[in-house]
């Protein structure tokens, strides 16, 4: 940023709060501030307990100071229960409509999972899950995990890698597992670009629509394959499942409990990430 | 939100900075602030000066009042030509790197575009293209255009719909079209479900990389289909390509001169949109 002026203090908090919104989860040093602004370290304090006070009364999130050499300061976006609970109704309302329902007992989602508005709401409920662990990057599989995926990757500040089914030329050596599908127990293949994670990466798995886990599954050994660590698998809805899921540790937003295809109707539910509180 | 008490004039700036930010491209009644921060418009019409000064000197963007009882304020967020030249040197750089060069002359681009920053300054520059155009809807086709096309969508807060090859059982009734790859002269088909577009909807088409230009081609006809209007074409790179293209009207951001496989060189330059410039 390029000023030719010194800012005044109602100035500095409006480039400040935007600053702050654009770094999300970084830390960033006071003098930092203290030389952007032209002003002292003890200004740049008075100017965070404003910010601070005003981001955790509105739940915008929270800005955290550390002190010391290597301190500074970071800004964590959060949610609060209550208006997670609106969001996930919201959605949930959505997705009862009655016209959802596909020959087969399908559920059309892509509508909402082309909002931006949806996918930032998502994505900020599965960023909150995992606001205490380190991620380094987050996998999904194409095509309908890739919206969720690179919304909470946009959230974390984190790249997003994209399984695929079949592998293309546009990817260069790939790393295959095989994986049984839990709804149709086929056995089936998918594919990641050698390039995509370094071993020890902490991953974060991430899809639309859990049935059996099946799918979830492969890509766990995947990642195991990359010799990486698995930091956690979440899912935008699960579907109804008879029988033994091939995968349980995982959070879901929404748990779709039954599809009447007759009745036309859908009952939809809170996923385990609300049923499983303390 | 929620607040028991009335905000200073600098906490107010912090959360009216933080609400243009999230609510940008949206008019906003000057009332509805007075309201939220219980004070009288003469002080709103204050702190907007202020923002739109700091927004306006640091490069954020625009802020705009619209006078009279339909009026209010609109933030649209923008990119100086400076900085837009600066993000496209940075990735165009990032696109040199002689490890790129796969088999066949392809070039690995997904780590690229999966990363966050990168994707977020693409589609800012994709979003200032059209920023006075109308746009209702962003059409891409799987898998690569998905991420370009969905954070163009975040920016323009307008749906995304994903074009598929083969049609899938979750996305119901679809609308086909064959078209000509213009690279291998192949009839290929595309389609895309028949619920994601409405009549008379302005719709911009987003991809990743174009050669021939067959599959933006089809992509158009598919939006001609719906009785959709073109409001523009946007492209990451364009590579290089001997022949007739089949499409002329589109942007471009890097342009991809030469792929030089034994000497492990790519020759990149900037795309259209820039040259183009008067």
């Amino acid at each position: 940023m390029k000023r030719g002026r010194k800012m005044k203090r109602s100035e500095r908090l409006v480039d400040f709060t935007n600053y702050l919104l654009n770094n999300a989860r970084k830390l960033t040093t006071l003098s930092f501030f203290g030389q952007r602004y032209g002003v002292a370290k003890s200004s740049i304090s008075e100017d965070l307990v404003i910010i601070k006070r005003v981001f955790e009364e509105t739940g915008v999130g929270t800005v955290k100071t550390y002190p010391g050499v290597s301190g500074g300061v970071v800004f964590t976006p959060e949610i609060s229960n209550a208006q997670s609970r609106a969001i996930v109704s919201e959605i949930a309302d959505l997705m009862r409509e009655s016209n959802r329902i596909l020959p087969g007992g399908y559920i059309y989602l892509s509508d909402i999972l082309g909002s931006p508005k949806n996918l930032k709401n998502i994505s900020k409920i599965i960023a909150h899950e995992y606001a205490g662990k380190q991620i380094d990057a987050i996998v999904t599989i194409a095509t309908k995990g890739i919206p969720i995926a690179q919304a909470v990757s946009a959230i974390l500040d984190v790249p997003f890698v994209i399984v695929r089914r079949d592998p293309k030329v546009t990817e260069g050596a790939t790393l295959n597992v095989n994986y049984m599908s839990g709804s149709s127990a086929k056995v089936e293949n998918m594919t990641l670009s050698k390039r995509s994670l370094a071993p020890g990466q902490r991953v974060l798995i991430v899809d639309d629509f859990m049935k059996g886990g099946g799918t979830l599954n492969g890509m766990k050994s995947l990642v195991h394959e990359f010799d990486c660590i698995l930091a956690g698998v979440a899912v935008f809805a699960e579907g109804p499942f008879k029988g033994q899921r091939l995968i349980t540790d995982y959070k879901s937003i929404l748990k779709i409990e039954k599809i009447d295809i007759e009745k036309r109707s859908i009952e939809v539910a809170l996923g385990n990430i609300y049923t499983n509180e303390v």
